[in-house]
């Protein structure tokens, strides 16, 4: 039975403002990406979405980013190696301290924002993070832009590389994403979007922006849930994948008894 | 032979900003409390100062504090039980992640500036910060204020309390520190503070303001080290109880091969 | 014609992160407390806050706060007389600037959440505040919880003081608002929250938690706006207010030509 | 009588961390660069500074940068248009509103750091800042990069701009900076960098890295005062041009009856 990972962007409200419905979307994603404080999270919401994925069975990722409340870790940004290292390793390291808290653990590192797309292409900033997860735990996969320089870097280097794919991103013929600048970049039809999912599921192969058949390798999809409508759509690509035969499953196996 | 743990407040630079002489303390103190980036400590920072402990034996704690940058952690705060609590475990999964990155490991945890003084007597915030620490590690004793009501409210937790006495502090009779605000609460002559803890370490003892014999059960005593003074104030502190077969070791033992 | 201000706390979202409905509000306020960059609001956004409340003729107070984005300025602290000085006097000058850029200007000054709730009663804390008021411009008018100490210590400084009265909050008989923690303190029903708002207008009294009246004098009455039954309230008691015959004005006079 | 600025970056420290001694600084330059808030500069601490300039009839400049605590503003980054024209409109207001709490007042504006690096040669964020200053009062002057783009970019959005050359970094033959990458960037003897300031100030060149001479047409210069040495370098700057006849002198006149 084929599978595929779905992951989200989780626990990024901070303190007094929410962001994204949480609960909703740790009903439909088999990993959570849980931001770590830097770009958002509060600890005490970083613990109730690490209580409610444990509870379901969700694997759960450290999100880490860019120490930037302001700009949510958006806004690309020039950290020296050894802020950079440390910032990971202390993120990561917070996350941990919180999951084992709720009896749950960090079983991937997914980097946010600015600098996920910092590091897909720029190799002394990925060389940065590749090394601050090895010196926390090597075991701990990456996850990493499908098709991008970081995967080979950060497989070189000895980590477990999970590529990703997005759900409602357009792609190019050599199967890279197409610049939010550019139109047409963000997909709005869920039902366009899951049947895309599937193809990519099956086939490892989506149909890029010119109307040619791009190959993407990917063992997780990515699923927004920030608006009713992202949950909507990440709803119809779990059902239209399951539809197909297709298993959500966490790479990271699960972490308890629950579903995932 | 009588022992003794030195303790001092360290890593405490943030980004540019650099406070206090941690190469020199190390060298004094068997045991570093390592700000969390809450009260101050950035993540590269803490690094070097846990390098440097490693390398000579020095045992490290968590010198965790309230979210306030600006005000040093040094103002009293009042922040729910779901925050304090967050935050004491999300701060001391932090440094343990940086800890282990460099090989060493947090080995207990030592609340600082206003949230230090206001669990030695606030039983509901003392309450947090030891769910938190439970939460964490049960194993990781907690460095309180000697005589306080923590003492016992923590030991009745479940964990081990570490009482400590401060070497450049007056004594009232009954063993509490006289208030910053009165004349005569901080001690500045190295040699009287020396002879001072000396006697504290050898007959539970020190002389209070009033000229009575106060009791003071302490099993680590804290040395500042943010001025020359305060190392040299450190330095005689040292010498005399080394002078007098009284050794300094950290209470948590060592973790390395290394001096302490 | 009688009259009263109805007054709202705006401008507090805070980079990605959205609170409250801005625009719906300006619709029903005379007043806008905008947040000014420490407990909520970054500049871009209150840079839109601005704008929007000019266009309506809306007046514009400095919503000044503590330094707590993570509590969002609900958490009681203790600067000091220095910090809390100088922390009010940046923020009320950060907030001219913006407005003076987008062409409206800072009428009134309303301190915020736990500062707001501290200085009704800490007479130091209240000097400081007063202080940072008199050296920005001492024809700013305070915004004081009427019947605190607050009013006469401000007016006796040498402000003016524009008494408040919360819509959506019970009353004790001698004129207090009845703590959040005992039951009954926060209103729910619009209508008959409105009812009391205009009976506080004409008469100067509410009915107290007692059934007893209280006599409340204020010149403006708060309204808030963070979820959707709250502008419905607030919408209510605008036109409650206005079917009695009550103008809805700021104190500080119109801004532009505007409605407002 | 020739003429000329020395500026200097002050008011850095922040809360409980000092930077550079703005006391010795302040008896030496004609313009003092105070931080703002984003990269440095606590209200308290910006008072003190800010007082302590107008005593000695120092020009007051706000010295805006990235909101980068952590990285001292000195980290490249992209803030959107709307982000970084309203910081900019912020930290200058902030400024404004505590220098007339001290009875002075903001005469300029010179971006720090990384911000003024960027903008020196990248017209986006130029356009920016500029238009934020346009907004605040456009009879501010800039401060800006001698020889860079900024200069005519600023000067053609009407603004009067200050050419600034940097009295202890290398220079190409064109009138660059050389970077700070290259040996031999920056310059540590401070009769030789004295003597170059006074050529000039006088002549308008300076000899190049290569030998060459290079034209730099300069009204200010910028002196650092973040260690002993810096001061030291920097009086003597001020001796060698004063011992030439040249005055120290604010481009922005003097504040009070102070020296200046």
């Amino acid at each position: 039975m084929q599978a595929v990972d779905l992951n989200s962007d989780l626990g990024e409200s901070f303190g007094a403002w929410v962001m994204g419905d949480d609960a909703a979307m740790l009903d439909l994603v088999s990993s959570a990406n849980v931001a770590c404080g830097f770009h958002a999270g509060d600890p005490a919401g970083m613990l109730k979405t690490l209580q409610a994925a444990r509870a379901r069975g969700v694997s759960v990722g450290a999100h880490v980013g860019y120490r930037d409340l302001a700009g949510f870790g958006r806004r690309a940004m020039d950290p020296s190696s050894e802020e950079l290292y440390g910032d990971v390793i202390y993120q990561i390291g917070a996350l941990q301290g919180l999951a084992a808290a709720v009896g749950t653990r960090v079983s991937y590192v997914k980097p946010h924002g600015a600098l996920y797309n910092t590091i897909a292409f720029d190799a002394r900033q990925a060389a940065d993070v590749i090394a601050a997860i090895l010196a926390v735990d090597p075991r701990l996969p990456l996850v990493a832009l499908a098709g991008s320089p970081l995967v080979a870097q950060a497989e070189k280097a000895g980590l477990t590389v999970i590529a990703e794919a997005f759900a409602d991103r357009a792609y190019t013929a050599d199967g890279r994403l197409v610049s939010r600048r550019e139109p047409g970049a963000v997909l709005h039809d869920p039902v366009l979007v899951a049947g895309r999912m599937v193809r990519l599921v099956r086939d490892g192969v989506v149909e890029a922006i010119d109307g040619q058949m791009a190959r993407v390798e990917a063992q997780s999809i990515c699923v927004h849930g920030d608006s009713p409508d992202a949950v909507a759509m990440a709803r119809q690509v779990r059902r239209a994948l399951e539809a197909e035969g297709i298993a959500i499953r966490s790479f990271a196996g699960p972490e308890t008894a629950g579903q995932g």
